[in-house]
């Protein structure tokens, strides 16, 4: 019987050959079409398709189609899975006598899905006791690496090319990934994607101890709905936030989710205080919305870690402020008290400025009927200004887009550039106005320069909350000497 | 001295003429683009531009240039003033010569900015109590009137063109208004917009009693920070809620937000139990985040109340339900247990149906490898089943919607419409995709249909909350006897 932990995960993520294995038909939902998406997304190792009767297709993409990857010459890493749950177990067992390390098994129909299909699946646990082959899955969409172009999802995609970056987005659920959500929209780059499914095998633990070393990945994104064994799990967890945030959105949070939860994964999501102080032990930062889920890590995914939780805001109005503090409040972060200079250096721009929130307000519709030049004239002298007080540690502005402005776009995303350029301090901004469109654009134009942009205020403030928070817990395991787990 | 609620606010959203008093250069911020946007806006009745130097401009848009509403021949009913503060007093003063019965004054400078400006407010009052005219302001944008195109803004305003509908949105804030906020993109309709500003005469409760019997306003939402007079707001507030939705935003609801408050607006926000105790015993419906403010009236405007609050979903996979149950949970809402009739319809559909949350994604693929007809047809037959059970009141239908998918929308539409047809039951819908211009346009095309969507799962099933609150809100009054408030 295989020991835990003995192999790692790499032969998921970074397979030299492939096996797809199911339907060969040229229709979404098939093994033909996990060919084709990892040949789309540019996945350039071989890729054996296998189909139990071969002389109906031939070749697929080039490849001969052989009945079982035993018939394959040549080392295969990984097998992605899409036929019925009863023949699962055999060609399970054929990719461990070929000496194949990793299997996803795409197919539904398992424990989720009554008593025959958790039987079949408690089958495929066996297979893994007893071979030490490694399963994700079943009912998984399986997994996307943006470096390989390698991505086992059956379904349509619309988006075939991905930008690469540092965000690692894993789930308990098939809604993620390039077939399910607006990735390129986000504006962020992406490292993995991993859907565990019914995790009769490879589980969060896993996945969280392959993120840890994997050095793509900067960020982690991770919903959950169950943690199958508390004390692997906090290990893992606690090794990655050594070194890299982990944002977690617990679902079935709730008790009637809970119950939503069980029904649908045949697991009992368990009583949320218990995975609150697991979470918190771990050095995981906890979000309650699937938005903040894949909106936070734009912010540290693109911005330095604060060294504190002191919060400054610039809004255009009185009351954006108020609002801003409420959301800074909920966030855990508080506001911070301007340093002396500051003060003298903001009221030199204007009397009524001071004090945080800074409301430029006021100040531009003075310059406005003065003159008709830069109407951001405020906010390019008051950035500065803030972001370098030494009692601020992090900052949102507030930014105004209307369809009127688009022509301005780029040089307000210049003189943001300037402002902020020589301060390691998070930043982001949130963006307001009268067009959605033109707020589209400016947020694109930012996230081309790195600058993470919000179209909702809190989710801005939410994301600076989790940098602070992620902050702390780093320089807590420091202390705490948790280096021994790197 | 003048009694209250002697007058109504009539003449502030629906005045004969106007006087607009003020700078007539041609530029955003002055007397002049205040005419410019109501002309813009459509505004059919005389606008009287009032300048002290009236030979400088001779004719603005037609009228000629007063030095003084004194000079003025004919009625005026609404001042829209934007002068210096301390030449203010004696502008009111002027208008209640004339007989003109609501002053704007739309300059900033006054209690917010500091003693100075506080002293010039107080005399605003004073002319108040003594004449009997009512004031709006300082420190505010002013009002805007769907109907007669009536729009005192000063600034730049993006949008000339506004939906016609029900919503009403107040606030005590300037950013909002079609200056400053996305209207048009929200795809409902407005019927009036008041900013409040510094509240020296007219406060919310004069809003909410003119709003009150305003037969074009169906739903209020309101921003608030401070609330002037307890009694008079919380007896508005009953009168209003006695007949349409009230959805609050307080603003200031943390320790820090108060603060914030009260250092803009000169008024101390108080502390947030009170305004928690008095706001759910006005018939008040909270909410939490200012997208919360914009997004839940959309789901009351376009939809009928629920009866009570057994809430269903239906998801295209597990995970999605049982974030959405959380979400239910959170909004107020339970979730409904199905009649054995719908279970039976639901298992004739497929054995894995017949629970909610309903998720249809199994069933999907399904009938995606059976034929590849309408990848929708799980959900237009799961529709009407789960809005007609009688133990379900309200309901969130999820939507998928990619680039590939576009073409298809109008039918996706159609089938949605043809569904909820002959249900007397709240029904909206959270879109989710892999392409955000997508996504943006199937909620365009149901909007058009007077179906509400929503790109964020929690805000959809919170407005679905708020409904549902509502409903027993408005139960109870009836049950109360409240009546004798009509």
């Amino acid at each position: 019987m295989r020991r835990r932990n003995e192999t790692d995960l790499k032969a998921f993520f970074e397979p030299r050959a492939v096996a797809a294995v199911g339907s060969l038909r040229e229709v979404p939902g098939t093994a033909y079409w996990v060919i084709r998406n990892m040949r789309h997304f540019g996945f350039a190792g071989p890729i054996h398709p296998i189909n139990p009767n071969p002389s109906a297709y031939g070749e697929v993409f080039g490849a001969s189609v052989r009945s079982s990857v035993l018939d394959v010459t040549g080392p295969i890493d990984l097998a992605a899975v899409i036929t019925p749950p009863a023949t699962v177990p055999k060609i399970v067992d054929q990719c461990a006598q070929k000496g194949i390390k990793a299997v996803i098994v795409l197919s539904e129909g398992f424990a989720e899905a009554g008593e025959e299909g958790a039987k079949i699946q408690k089958m495929l646990q066996d297979i893994v006791h007893r071979t030490g082959i490694r399963i994700m899955g079943p009912n998984t969409f399986g997994v996307v690496n943006a470096a390989n172009g390698l991505a086992t999802m059956p379904p349509y995609a619309d988006q075939e090319t991905l930008q690469r970056g540092g965000v690692a987005l894993c789930s308990q659920t098939g809604s993620i990934g390039p077939h399910q959500m607006p990735l390129n929209d986000w504006n962020y780059g992406i490292s993995k994607i991993c859907d565990i499914g019914n995790k009769c095998d490879v589980d969060e633990a896993d996945i969280l101890d392959y993120l840890a070393d994997d050095p793509e990945t900067k960020v982690v994104a991770l919903h959950l709905e169950d943690i199958r064994d508390g004390p692997r799990f906090m290990h893992a967890a606690r090794r990655l936030t050594a070194r890299k945030p982990l944002v977690v959105l617990k679902a079935g949070h709730t008790e009637a989710g809970a119950r939503a939860s069980a029904s649908h994964t045949g697991s009992l999501a368990g009583r949320d205080p218990i995975y609150e102080a697991a979470l918190r032990q771990s050095g995981a930062v906890r979000v309650r919305t699937w938005q903040e889920l894949w909106e936070v890590p734009k912010t540290l995914i693109y911005q330095p870690l604060p060294e504190g939780n002191r919060f400054a805001v610039i809004t255009f109005t009185g009351g954006q402020g108020v609002i801003a503090t409420d959301a800074a409040t909920e966030a855990g972060l508080e506001l911070a008290v301007f340093s002396p200079d500051t003060v003298h250096k903001l009221s030199r721009i204007s009397p009524r400025l001071g004090s945080n929130p800074v409301d430029i307000g006021p100040v531009m519709s003075d310059s406005r009927s003065q003159s008709s030049t830069n109407p951001f004239s405020a906010l390019e002298q008051t950035m500065p200004i803030v972001l370098q007080d030494e009692n601020v540690d992090c900052v949102t502005f507030t930014f105004y887009a209307g369809l009127q402005l688009v022509p301005m776009l780029p040089a307000i995303v210049d003189m943001i550039e300037t402002s902020a350029r020589g301060v390691s301090k998070p930043v982001n901004a949130w963006i307001y106005g009268t067009s959605l469109p033109a707020m589209e654009e400016l947020a694109r134009q930012l996230h081309a320069r790195k600058f993470p942009a919000y179209l909702d205020l809190d989710t801005a403030i939410k994301a600076l909350g989790c940098a602070a928070a992620y902050s702390r817990i780093k320089a807590n395991l420091s202390r705490q000497g948790m280096e021994e787990c790197r």
